[in-house]
């Protein structure tokens, strides 16, 4: 347990750290000094380090909720390639499994849920997260921390409503998530219900990821871009929205990156306008220059190499990095990729890409 | 066999139907009299009395080769709903297999090809269609446009380049369709010569059912949201142009209709800058009123119902309906789908549909 001194000497490096550390330069406004990279699913399947410990979990949920794990699990690829970041080792699916959703993932088949189809669904889960099982994930956000170089930040996450939503109500990943969009259409009641029931549970999950040392947060909205504009607007904007009023209202300063993906530059706009976000996370289709000359002064942009390009390597890879530095030059940009890091990406390619951007 | 007093006789016809009917007035650039309406996917698994010929065919590709047979179901919609535009019941992977490729389609499985996915695999193709299959395509067109009402528009249709190479290069149909994406990046000599062979092929076959009879032809490229803006322009546009400029070589009034799903509206404007297109098919996310604004006064805009919409039918679907009127009343629009629409699609809410588009 932390005393008194722990806490200022804790709180005098959060701060040391948010003026020195790359990427939280960028998040408060200011182009960073070197460009800070990080990847989606840089903990992960790639990495054989990875692999190893999930055969000893037994279990992907085991490693979420064993802090030791999960904060080992999240040191692995800062010590192999000492990115700017490092994100917890968790998954979107943790809100609704501490809501009580059943959940199990099979092996290459994806999670499975029981599913959450209407309101008398609805009414079956909690009100709010059980704490036996966040407080576990909050365990491993404070143990990461302090494990973690001083110098390194702390990224905590959550899913957005819409996306979470997609999943509970489909009961796994489908090619369009078309079972949830029928829901929001047909039992709008219920389809409003259950993303506020996840805009409560998330705002709690990211404050409680923040107090126990998070310096930021990124909120995936995954399936955003399947909706139509006016429902972006309202089912991924909206959500977001709330969820970021909600944590600011305990924590002033919460840095928060939103990550739309499939947004167009129409949606990253109302997300920009409609949010409050710091940054935005940006896939591999969206125009960098449009968005850099639409948005780039107002928020920070991460982003956006295509995974493939990291799994082929070569030209392809070299050019991909160069066109973004290119784009983002002297704009407030965080390096990542598109998409999470495929398994099957050679570690050789990105420690190539991190020699490239560090010159 | 027709002689010359038939072949004039048609001519009139056609040239009749080029004024009068609505979806042809809005090709040829004109505000059509009243708003055409046609469905993707129209002749297709929510009708029983397709059902029920399938089950005689027993083979999807049976279906497609055999003339009476595509005929009779791509009539079944017009029938039933009286639509402005029959669109020839084939698919889009008529091209490869008609370039030698084997393909099945497997029942709730989709397609599966023998893989193409080098030089040597390309260089076991044939050059140029087989005419023995394509052969049947074209005599189904003709049969189409004999029995079809001569105020109805026959419409013909290709697979885009892209489009059908990912398929050809993974064999099936993936949720990503990274297989494809990969190989643009891994070989592109390879990439671009199936392209090539792609882009000479599909304008034979488009050429071919102009001539027998098709009104007009739609390409569509199913698959173009997963192309970066760069890869979008040079993949997508570029192929298409190419194809677009081959057939007007031979038929230079040729009308065409391009469907880039999951484009941008910087990737439609590269469609209409840089293709020739008359129309562009839109998709249910784009932003309407962004596209007619940009794009209106030169093209024709086509869609965008959300297919989910008139599944669950009601005030669901009576919005969507009316928010498309609204948002493109007084342009050269067709009304249509944003995507195929799903065999769990009650019939009753398509007569719904249409009796409120024609109040």
């Amino acid at each position: 347990m932390k005393g008194p001194g722990d806490e200022i000497a804790h709180q005098g490096s959060a701060s040391q750290r948010s003026r020195e550390n790359p990427l939280l330069q960028a998040l408060n406004g200011h182009v960073p000094v070197k460009v800070p990279v990080w990847m989606m699913r840089q903990a992960g399947r790639y990495l054989p380090e990875y692999r190893a410990l999930r055969e000893k979990a037994g279990d992907f949920l085991t490693l979420c909720y064993t802090p030791e794990f999960a904060t080992e699990v999240t040191l692995q690829p800062i010590r192999r390639f000492g990115f700017d970041a490092a994100i917890l080792f968790s998954d979107i699916l943790v809100v609704p499994h501490a809501l009580g959703c059943e959940l199990r993932f099979e092996a290459g088949e994806g999670p499975r849920l029981s599913i959450t189809g209407n309101l008398e669904d609805l009414g079956r889960l909690a009100g709010e997260l059980d704490p036996a099982k966040v407080g576990k994930v909050y365990e491993a956000v404070a143990r990461t921390r302090t494990e973690l170089p001083e110098e390194t930040a702390l990224l905590g996450f959550c899913g957005a409503p819409f996306t979470v939503a997609t999943y509970m109500i489909a009961g796994r990943g489908t090619d369009d998530q078309a079972p949830a969009r029928l829901a929001m259409m047909r039992d709008p009641a219920f389809f409003e219900a259950l993303i506020d029931r996840l805009v409560s549970s998330s705002s709690a999950y990211l404050i409680g990821q923040l107090k126990a040392g998070a310096d930021a947060v990124q909120i995936f909205d995954s399936w955003a871009g399947v909706l139509a504009p006016e429902e972006f607007v309202r089912w991924s904007v909206g959500p977001i929205a709330r969820i970021i009023h909600a944590v600011r209202a305990e924590i002033p300063d919460a840095k928060v990156i939103g990550f739309p993906k499939g947004a167009t530059l129409e949606g990253l706009t109302a997300l920009v306008d409609g949010a409050g976000v710091d940054a935005i996370g940006l896939d591999w289709t969206v125009d960098r220059r449009a968005v850099r000359g639409r948005l780039g002064a107002r928020v920070a942009l991460q982003g956006n190499l295509d995974p493939l390009r990291l799994i082929v390597g070569g030209k392809a890879l070299d050019e991909g990095i160069d066109a973004i530095l290119d784009d983002f030059r002297g704009a407030a940009h965080i390096f990542n990729l598109g998409h999470g890091i495929r398994p099957e990406t050679p570690i050789s390619h990105v420690e190539h890409m991190l020699e490239r951007l560090r010159g």
